[in-house]
């Protein structure tokens, strides 16, 4: 499967006063990482975002991780994202957060999300549309980008 | 179970670019639940936080959440928090969030954690802890209380 | 001047690794604090947000803050907003933070914003409005409001 | 003086219902560069803040920001930190963000820092200490250092 990673560094405002990674901060990476899996296999998810009015990205329908070790402030993590398994209207991505040399995973997770739009009558509803197949074969691609900024 | 009730309101800072809340923010509205819970069932967590150089908080090992319904820039949502399962270490935390009358909850997750503790010899590794049973007593106390601010 | 006041409690997700709150959060305090100034004094800032595609609600042009002394987990802001100035497509609002009797705030702070819409031949690009009289006369009311979730 | 650059990506996170940035973000990318100025210049910040238990960071006593023009989800923006004054017990910190070869800052700010110790006889007291002169001189080298991660 196409593969993105990307390095994070764990900063000061990362950090709670255990003086570890605030968990959250994860699910906020890993929202960064799907944007970031779509738009380096080739889909141009900003410029959709920007000239599609009622594309409304890829909202999550459920999410989870579980977290094996903590991070420190000044840790540098790389998270690993690809795509596990295509639904209709939805597909799950699966994270992974790794620190050095360690093999061990500190988090990982995983996300269920829909090919959302809103609905023309009702701009305010969200509904699901077909995962496209030039999207899924885009994300198919065994191929590994780093897409660190 | 010792039930602890919260009001949040989704503000423009909650809310991305598709005009609803950014769901991580449920993840660190549930670690308040549960830092409420806690207090608000007997144990003075902030009071331990601040003299127990050792005590950590309950740091969390797993967490998941399913988003049913999109909330919205101005919505209030009230979050019920309590313990489903005790572990030896560990406890279960579930978190309803829900608006307004509407019987079906918004969103739903649950948290797993432990009762951490900086280990003395090396005060940055993290021990889990016997959870007390006088902690599990409060905790299970047949009683609602609302903890918003 | 109309005045909104409202409290927020300090939670573990606001703290930083001094053990103290992450300054920040005071900023995204501020937004909230002028969001619902605005609410409260009768411009339905979050309803013109949802019908009326090109409000762009009131984007800063800029924001400054004094920090006097840390915030601690678990306490509990008051925060106080009000206008201090109004320009012509811009205003100018205070924040006071204050905590339990101590009449000294904790942080002052102040934000310049502009009356926001979208250009409608170009609607990325943002211009500034001129402020509507009837908004001024809302917010010059004498009387404070409390607008705690 | 000595500088330190950075480069963020602008992500779905970090960006609110009118498209644009969350103005808040950029005060805790702020907080970044000061942290990364300091690591980079030679004073291995995170490293005391792990060791001495009684060293607090660099609390901030003021900061302040002028937003010129918005930056959208996917911008990269770079951000030039750098020392501008040095007190007795505190420095202010100048940061600059611009976007790709544009000359004009999307953004400046400025932050007031003390050298914050916990007072040994009230841990929970923070204390300014004189800025020791050794971390003034590594301020004060003509050398500019990418801290992007």
């Amino acid at each position: 499967m196409f593969t993105a990673t990307q390095r994070f560094r764990v900063e000061w405002a990362h950090c709670d006063p255990a003086g570890i990674i605030f968990n959250p901060n994860y699910y906020i990476w890993m929202d960064s990482g799907t944007h970031a899996l779509l738009q380096a296999a080739g889909f141009d998810l900003i410029g959709n975002t920007h000239s599609d009015p009622l594309f409304r990205g890829c909202p999550l329908v459920a999410s989870n991780m579980a977290f094996k070790k903590p991070l420190y402030f000044g840790d540098v993590t790389l998270l690993t994202s690809r795509v596990e398994k295509f639904g209709k209207t939805s597909f799950v991505v699966t994270h992974e957060f790794s620190k050095g040399e360690d093999p061990q995973p500190v988090a990982t997770g995983s996300e269920v999300r829909v090919w959302g739009y809103s609905d023309p009558e009702q701009p305010e509803k969200l509904v699901a549309r077909l995962l496209p197949e030039e999207v899924k074969l885009m994300l198919s691609v065994d191929k590994t980008v780093d897409v660190t900024v």
